[in-house]
């Protein structure tokens, strides 16, 4: 049932291998990596209790020696302080050049451990064994790391490609439904992104993912990888056509920020923003009417929130505010929005044309005042 | 006079410009990159009280805006807590994905502003505008940027290569000569890298340069940033050929660690490291006896140290503990020091077979016990 995709980056490129049981059985895939190698393993305290002895499996038999870093869990741990403290307690147990980091864990874990393995010594190998939906199917991907200032989220950080993605499906079956959802929320965008037989295919099979049959959760992370790989092999530094899975995204964060990060789960938001894109979409005249409905009536069927209300019923969402929160976007240039819009499924551009009273109309139907 | 080296680096290279009165008049080579945008000049008191005048000159007329961020004089500005700083100030400035970080200063303004730009969103743009003869004739050459743990020197940093290196050999006029000899260390190294024309000339020209004359220096710098520009072009990410430009290093860390930091100029270190380097090459029998005697007579023609007691006199040298930090230095693998080594002028090589006994040996020979 395992699958591979080959992430085309010349000298950076690698493999992401998805398949049920990969942290007890994947030494044939790292053995040429870390054989004989110093690990130092990432992780937080939920992961590393539920799966480290798993690893150790793999682990222990081909390297040299491995340890584990813990760090806090939660998006707080995405700040320098835990950034310093992460790295001194590497450099004094001795972390070199011929060390290779592995981030084991979801997406704050991938963002810290990777940003950690991009500064050590300039730059050490990293390996990438992301815990949830949302980090497998997206974020351990792309070879992006970030933290958090108090001016924003993500505003300091760099590129580190990871050695190779290992995405453990059986590693999901004890996710949360809240955490499933919110990787749906960027599952939906890579099916939009991808076309109508991607899309037609989620339409059927989102029960079997939500329900965490390891067949469909091979398949829809492949596809979504897949996806996100093909796009990053032809703008690895974010200069151009990178911008397109940012699809739903200029709506999900100002969504996200007027809220308050943290209310309700990033891809929840992702996913209404994708919808929200659909509908601009229709309203400028780029694509048929009709597909913002039948991407929301997925969207619905998997659960999904389909408007401001769905995502958090206790806020007075405010339309001309969501507006300006768009404006401050960090992709948002001299005050013109930079949306991914759709010609149909599969064809997505980026958009900075947009009339404000357009992006206010749309807001409006999704439920703000 | 003005001379310009290409560093080629594909998409990444970039010209370094040696010159007088840069500072006043670039604007034929800034108009193209920083044409009506904002720019970010990161500098320390002692440097823009002195220059910032004349640079404003150059920067008024072709930015649509520019702000100073001082940051604080020496070597304590390399810490995680002037890096955190320096960000937030300029996040919370709005500075943002279009705008251009000048580094403008020494060695450590090289090191935090380039850092700051590397990690800002990913990365902005970087000019380099190096204040001293040690960052013209080397460190501000090739995008290494570092920054200090309480573990070691420069064990947290990253690459980023730089739009344009300005160096203004005006400014050079007020260093303090030991400064100068600090920089001179490294044109010492240049030099026996480069080959026996350009070791000639140094032997001719020397005072020239200490006695800052523009046209030597412009001469010397273009040869020194010709000889790194060469090496990084084949080798930007530090994977094997760059290890050269450390000819002398491995010895100067040693002394320096051993001292502690801060005791003695690095690049008299360094410069007593290349002669180091050359004894340790004859003894090795990888190159004719004289080399070494040839560039110490020179050294010290230079006013540079060619004993450890000449670095300092106030300390007993023990080469026992002297080798053993040359056995954590952070390019030692498996317990083998990477020496660079001579077949002779012109011809280094890196060396991981020679014995211990040779090195203590070669300490001996500088003063160690």
């Amino acid at each position: 049932m395992q699958q591979t995709v080959r992430v085309e980056l010349g000298s950076r490129s690698y493999d992401i291998v998805i398949g049920p049981d990969l942290l007890q059985d994947s030494r044939k895939q790292l053995e040429p990596i870390i054989s004989g190698k110093r690990v130092a393993v990432v992780s937080d305290a939920k992961v590393s209790e539920k799966y480290l002895d798993l690893l150790k499996t793999t682990l222990d038999p081909i390297t040299s020696r491995w340890d584990l870093y813990p760090i806090q869990e939660g998006e707080d741990a995405k700040s320098f302080s835990c950034l310093e403290d992460l790295l001194d307690r590497m450099l004094a147990d001795g972390i070199d050049r011929q060390c290779t980091v592995v981030a084991f864990g979801g997406g704050v874990v991938g963002d810290v451990a990777g940003f950690a393995a991009a500064l050590l010594m300039r730059g050490i190998e990293l390996i990438q064994i992301p815990t949830t939906l949302m980090s497998q199917v997206d974020s351990s991907v792309g070879g992006k790391n970030a933290i958090n200032t108090r001016l924003g989220k993500n505003l300091v950080g760099s590129f580190l490609q990871p050695r190779i993605v290992l995405n453990d499906v059986s590693v999901l079956s004890s996710l949360p439904l809240d955490e499933m959802k919110s990787g749906y929320g960027e599952i939906i965008k890579y099916g939009v992104l991808r076309g109508n037989r991607e899309f037609e295919w989620l339409e059927q099979n989102h029960s079997a993912i939500m329900n965490q049959k390891s067949e469909e959760l091979v398949e829809v992370i492949r596809m979504g990888c897949e996806t996100k790989a093909m796009i990053v092999s032809e703008d690895e530094l974010d200069k151009g056509k990178r911008a397109l899975v940012n699809l739903g995204h200029t709506f999900a964060h100002a969504f996200e920020t007027f809220a308050g990060f943290g209310k309700f789960q990033h891809g929840l938001s992702v996913g209404l923003g994708v919808i929200a894109a659909c509908r601009l979409s229709e309203k400028a005249g780029f694509c048929e009417d009709g597909l913002s409905r039948r991407v929301e009536e997925h969207a619905s069927d998997a659960g999904m929130s389909v408007t401001l209300q769905d995502l958090d019923g206790g806020i007075t969402w405010i339309k001309e505010e969501l507006y300006q929160k768009m404006m401050h976007d960090k992709k948002t240039v001299n005050g013109s929005i930079n949306f991914v819009l759709l010609k149909g499924l599969g064809e997505p551009f980026v958009c900075n044309t947009i009339e404000k009273e357009m992006v206010l109309e749309t807001l409006s139907e999704f439920g703000a005042k």
